[in-house]
Formats: structure tokens, C-alpha cells, sequence
């Protein structure tokens, strides 16, 4: 197994996992070649098979892979058997959506808590998750040791929560506010951009992009 | 201008749009090369010069592109002008946050309304826009030319909705449901998951990923 793979190779095994997830449960317990899911998925067969061997020991000459083994594989890599702390800072309908979504378990992730400064909020549960005051996150997240964090605070906020993440100890930052955080030293920040999406997929995908992702 | 750009060229000029719009008011009056381009932001400088020439003739030799001028021809090229229309099925916590969002504007889309099945819901207004009855949703989009759709309902019955989206003439759908959708003939989904994000950003960036995406 190789942890320095590209960028790109990262960004397909996603892809790999969701469509052996959506398999038959027939065709799950079968094997499956690499170039199988190749066509499946309009990729070119040899860097699939290249992706693939990367993370995964299980693959057969002219048989190809155990598919259950497989996914098995993709899932321990990318950590789903984890149980990662995150917090969420920002209690508007994204950030109580955030806390209500059960399917980050199913990824490794434990939804801690959520923050917010309002004192209507804070003490309040949602989805079984308490609401704490923002200004405890940083003695929170160090007790626990909670290195993941998602903002849903709105924009004017977001890189101060950032910066407060950061000195809380924070290592990895999902960013929903519709601004570009700068992430401080030590700190990786993806800025999710609906919007960007959305233009992506409305107006660029009739060209040539797949039509999943 | 090529609108048959590969989707990896696609999937930068949201990286230079974010880039050029973070720089301060005096860079952005001033001109830039596509070589500090690709320095400032980790990537090949061949490759950002292609992918720049793909979108805009404002490059000179030695004097690069007007920045403005450069942050307008990708944001024409992306469709930041436009005035789609667009309309979101499910009014949960996410599906009422995509209505309260304003941030869509700035990229050329009008959210118009939301749908939902709750007699509660239905006739409220969130953010000044109309809940609706999902029941009159293909009407609906048939009359106004609705071609993009969001799909934030439980995943029970995303497919279902994904459907009924597809027969109401949407041809684009970002899906947030955690469920894997088929789209249906001559319909675009794109399966946005969240959990997934997460895991690349905390268990995959620290080998190779660049920090920003």
C-alpha cells in the first residue's frame, strides 16, 4: 500500500467506492477486474488498475478482485473505520443540518458537538448533540482532542472561527462560509464553494466532464 | 475560446477564480502572469498557461493578463452573468439553508423556491421565496424552464424525486442526499458527499493533496 499517491489517484477512489457500493449484493460477493470498473465508469483501464494496486494487495491476474475485499481496502484507506471527533462552529440551518446528518458515521466520523454564540442556542441539543458556547472551543477541542472542524458560521465570522480552530488545536478545516479562509500555519482549510459546484455541473459538464463524480 | 476544455482544466478555473478574487484591489488593477499564477498556487506553469489561453485572449507576452480583465472572461466562461433559475426539493435544515443562502447570485443563480410534501411547510416563505407543494414541482418547472435542480430530501426518497426532476425537465441535479443517484436520460447528477470531502481532507491531504482546493 502506497500513502504518497497523487492527488488524483485520491480523487478517484471515492468514485471506485461509490460504485462498488452501489453494486448487487450478488455481484459484490463476486469478483471484479479493473477493467470491469473501468468501463463501468468511462476511466482509462490501466490507471484504474494503477489506482487500485495502490490500495489494495487483492488483485488476481484474469480474475481480478474480490469485490467485498476491495471495498474493504478502499474504506480502511480512506479511514471509514475511524472514530474522528469533529465539531461544528456555526448553528444556522447548515451547521444543525450538519448535526442531524447520521451518515458521517458511516465515514469514521463522530459528530461531537456543535458551537455557536447565541444564548437561545447554546445549551440546547440537536439530534442528541449538545450546543456549546463558542467561546469554550478551544478548551474543548484540547481536552478532547478533536483535530477536525467544519464552519458554518456566516462569511463576516468565518476566518476568525478559523484562526480560533487553528489555536484550538484544529488540524483539518471543511469551510462552508462563501469566503476563501487563509489557513493558518499547520492547518489545512478545503473551501467547499456550492455555488462553484453548481456552475461546474450546470454549465461545464454538457462539455466534457463525466456525468458523476 | 474553447468550450471543449478536459474536465481537469475545468475543475482549475474555480482555483484561479478563487485566487485572482482574494487578491488585494491594487494586484487586481495591475497585470499578472500566468507563471506567477501557477508559482502562487503549487501548480505547473504550462499547464496554467494552457489553461488560461482556453478562456481568455487578454494574455501578452512578458506582461501576462490584465487581472480584472482575466477574473472576467472566467467568470463569463463560467456563467457568473447568467440568471438560471433553479429550484430546491426537501426543506430541511440543508434545503432551507440553500434557500437562505445568498451566495448562489454572485454566480449567476436565482434560487426560486423550495418544494416540500409537509402541509406545514408548504405556502411559508424562507428568505422571501415560496415553499411550494412538491406535488406541483413537474408543473412548475415546465412552465418557468427550470433546468437545474437541488435535491436535499432524506435519502428514502432522493431517487424517487431525482425522477420525478428528470421527467419536470431538469436536466442538471446536485444531489445532496447521502444516496448515490442514477440520473436519469439526459439528466446530469452530480452526487455531492459530504463525508466523503472529509475524509479526503483529513485522512489524504497530508501525503500529496494540495491544501486548497
Amino acid at each position: 500500500m502506497n500513502k504518497h499517491m497523487t492527488a488524483q489517484t485520491l480523487s478517484r477512489l471515492p468514485i471506485y467506492y461509490n460504485y462498488l457500493t452501489s453494486l448487487s449484493d450478488e455481484k459484490k460477493n463476486g469478483n471484479i477486474s479493473a477493467t470491469a470498473i473501468a468501463e463501468a465508469l468511462g476511466l482509462n483501464d490501466v490507471q484504474v488498475r494503477k489506482d487500485l494496486a495502490s490500495v489494495s494487495r487483492g488483485g488476481r491476474p484474469k480474475v481480478g478482485y474480490a469485490a467485498s475485499e476491495l471495498l474493504g481496502d478502499i474504506s480502511r484507506f480512506l479511514g471509514f473505520e475511524n472514530h474522528d471527533g469533529v465539531i461544528v462552529a456555526g448553528m444556522g440551518n447548515l451547521g444543525r443540518a450538519m448535526l442531524e446528518f447520521n451518515g458521517f458515521a458511516d465515514y469514521g466520523f463522530d459528530i461531537i458537538c456543535g458551537f455557536d454564540r447565541s444564548k437561545e442556542l447554546v445549551g440546547r441539543e440537536i439530534n442528541g448533540k449538545p450546543v456549546r458556547d463558542i467561546a469554550d472551543m478551544a478548551g474543548f477541542c484540547k481536552e478532547n482532542g478533536i483535530k477536525i472542524g467544519i464552519i458554518t458560521v456566516p462569511e463576516t465570522s468565518a476566518q476568525a472561527v478559523c484562526n480560533a480552530m487553528a489555536e484550538a488545536g484544529i488540524e483539518y478545516i471543511l469551510n462552508f462560509a462563501a469566503v476563501h479562509l487563509t489557513a493558518p500555519k499547520g492547518v489545512t482549510v478545503h473551501n467547499e464553494n456550492i455555488s462553484l459546484t453548481l456552475a461546474m455541473l450546470a454549465r461545464c459538464s454538457s462539455n466534457s466532464m463525466s456525468s458523476e463524480q
